[in-house]
């Protein structure tokens, strides 16, 4: 499977979500892979690429618009799913919502 | 160090780098340093965030205008690099180039 998502030409939306970890892995793993599973069920979902190493993780999800992004932060799993990230799983994070203007590939 | 970049209040751009490698290392470790480094020096640069796993790389500079990126991409030491790097050392590559309209952190 491609790690690219396969995005549409833009305009499109991008959420770039950079993170620490805490050392609690408790439901981590679980959690993150049925966030993405329900991501992809989303209406404007468009694709999602994800990496993290010891220091940072950055995961960027793609989607057509604002209103599908606030559907999506306001989706009922997923905000249960961002308290725990709060409580348990994140040292800090910051999320910025950008409007993807121009993009190319190699 | 914070592995998050210190961003001022929105709006500001965000180039979004993802990637793949090839096998290739020679060179690479030595230009990307430099290449984080010269951009530090860049006007209207704002900050990096990059992480690398084994799949996929993803690296998200911030800048302060689409001026900034402009001059960044046709400074002569990075087109270098980057021409090296569609030659030696990437597989495939997607640049988004994104207004931030937002952001928020924990």
């Amino acid at each position: 499977m491609s790690p690219f998502a396969n995005t549409p030409p833009p305009p499109y939306y991008a959420v770039i979500f950079s993170s620490t970890r805490t050392p609690v892995e408790q439901g981590y793993g679980e959690t993150a892979d049925a966030m993405v599973e329900l991501a992809h069920q989303q209406p404007g979902f468009l694709g999602v690429e994800s990496v993290r190493d010891s220091d940072l993780g950055i995961t960027v999800s793609y989607w057509a618009d604002l209103d599908a992004i606030r559907a999506w932060k306001q989706q009922a799993d997923h905000q249960m799913a961002q308290q725990l990230g709060k409580e348990r799983w994140y040292g800090n994070y910051v999320t910025r919502i950008a409007k993807v203007e121009r993009d190319y590939s190699f």
